[in-house]
């Protein structure tokens, strides 16, 4: 089918669309640079927000578009114009003009727990509240509520996932706050010393690249009946605490987690250490899942870095 | 206090402006036409799309903002595109200049049981997700996170209510689909015949526009912590079938409840005469009321028209 990926230049992305071409879909692939759109789709560089460039993405229609093209969280709460212009404006758009065609598409939504604010309360499950406090989870909510809409009038077919934090990211400035998760991976490998800007026993849910590609994969397909009446479910994801990730790391890279220090900043445990218990059956009834265990989501990590 | 109403002129607007200023409060108003805003609070025309307009009603600040100007339900079906530039965009601006003095203005904002969807579940209270399918609900929902949003960031300190049917709305067009509801009490007040477009056996959530009104003052001081994390709640309302308010308001007008006949019309039954048995313990621990029974919403109703 043909599949319209944005952000398909990203550390998502790329993964994602690597295993659309490969199953023989027609991709076309949106990001501000083509040059880390893989080779085989369509690739258009360019702005989300330019009306231009979403028309020339969706030239020739679309079976599914999975948006997956944020500000991400860092970076929206430094630049919140930015945000509403990206997050909100360009999105909401892009859905009115994926749904021009009658057709109904699919829309696989990139959401974030970030919906639920920060702190997390004490316990997370499908019944869990949005209240986002950050500029990133405020629009990623508002924009959930435009894919249910969107979708009860039978413009789009939506499915909204909540991800988790996605390990490991490559290196370099990725605008998340979180990335401190895949520098620990990074580092170990290279069998560098880390400093770890949050505790040993914080507590991250984690999700690997390589899982979270299959589940948008999953998503494409799966039966919308089988979601909740809001279209959203969150990712199921493996809870751990970053002493236990950098001992399994560390161990699957032969090195010693002694190179792994802690010099935890109170705003980031706050923001992405104290992950609480988290169940997620709605997303599992709709056929999400997680990478399984910790020897598995780090060893799918690794692979990919 | 300083408090700036938005549809100051409206229906609600009008009851709520009389009764502030008549507690002493320094009111401004805005709508469409200043014609409809209650003297003695200073009145400003415009469209609140217009940063100009905003800007000179935000001019000296307010400690308080009623946010109830809207395109609405049937208005916001007909033109999505007035309703996202009034009720998304727009909305945004307010709450962005409202919150840009840094005193952390008490924003009440008038949401709607829209954003449960149509039809309504089978069961209504405060755990029920938010699943809207009309462009109205749709909307509002999107602005019930930026609410949660900006009061979450310390910047407004926010109040959301979903508002029931209010009776008795003026005659004559009001965009509203629900206007029947109000239409009944106009044609028993005059002794005409009136034919209902829904069943004797409909079932309605009903408030009178006096006690909506009270709710709005209770919002402007209830202390927000008595709020969900969501910061929205549902008003209560009284649950009541189209027969038993048309019995009541001929016997308190004196007329036979014959003059009324029921030609349903199977949209507006769906959308507006089947709302399900409601639960709203949340409003009601953070203060807010209904009418108390039949007799006394329809005689409140009956007061204003």
């Amino acid at each position: 089918m043909k599949v319209l990926v944005t952000g398909a230049g990203g550390f998502v992305g790329r993964e994602l669309v690597a295993r659309l071409l490969a199953a023989g879909h027609d991709v076309t692939g949106i990001d501000t640079a083509a040059g880390g759109i893989p080779s085989g789709a369509r690739a258009i560089a360019g702005d989300l927000g330019d009306g231009a460039v979403r028309t020339e993405a969706l030239a020739g229609g679309c079976d599914a578009l999975v948006h997956l093209a944020t500000v991400p969280g860092g970076a929206a709460e430094a630049d919140p114009v930015a945000s509403r212009r990206i997050n909100v404006d360009a999105m909401y758009d892009l859905l009115l003009e994926a749904s021009a065609s009658g057709t109904c598409p699919r829309v696989v939504y990139a959401s974030s727990i970030a919906v639920f604010g920060d702190p997390l309360p004490a316990f997370v499950d499908d019944a869990t509240p949005l209240s986002p406090r950050m500029i990133y989870g405020g629009h990623k909510a508002m924009m959930e509520h435009a894919v249910a809409m969107f979708s009860n009038r039978g413009l789009i077919d939506g499915v909204t996932v909540r991800l988790p934090g996605i390990l490991a990211r490559p290196k370099g400035p990725s605008g998340m706050k979180s990335a401190f998760m895949s520098d620990l991976f990074h580092a170990l490998k290279a069998g560098e010393a880390f400093t770890c800007p949050v505790s040993a026993e914080a507590t991250i849910w984690a999700q690997s690249v390589c899982r979270c590609a299959d589940n948008f994969v999953h998503a494409l397909t799966l039966d919308s009946t089988t979601l909740p009446v809001t279209r959203a479910v969150t990712l199921p994801a493996l809870r751990v605490t970053m002493g236990a990730l950098a001992d399994e790391i560390a161990h699957q890279c032969g090195v010693s987690s002694a190179l792994v220090s802690y010099a935890p900043d109170a705003a980031l445990e706050a923001a992405f250490g104290a992950q609480p218990p988290l169940a997620t059956p709605a997303a599992q009834a709709a056929g999400f899942a997680h990478d399984g265990d910790l020897a598995m989501l780090v060893a799918s990590a690794l692979s990919t870095i």
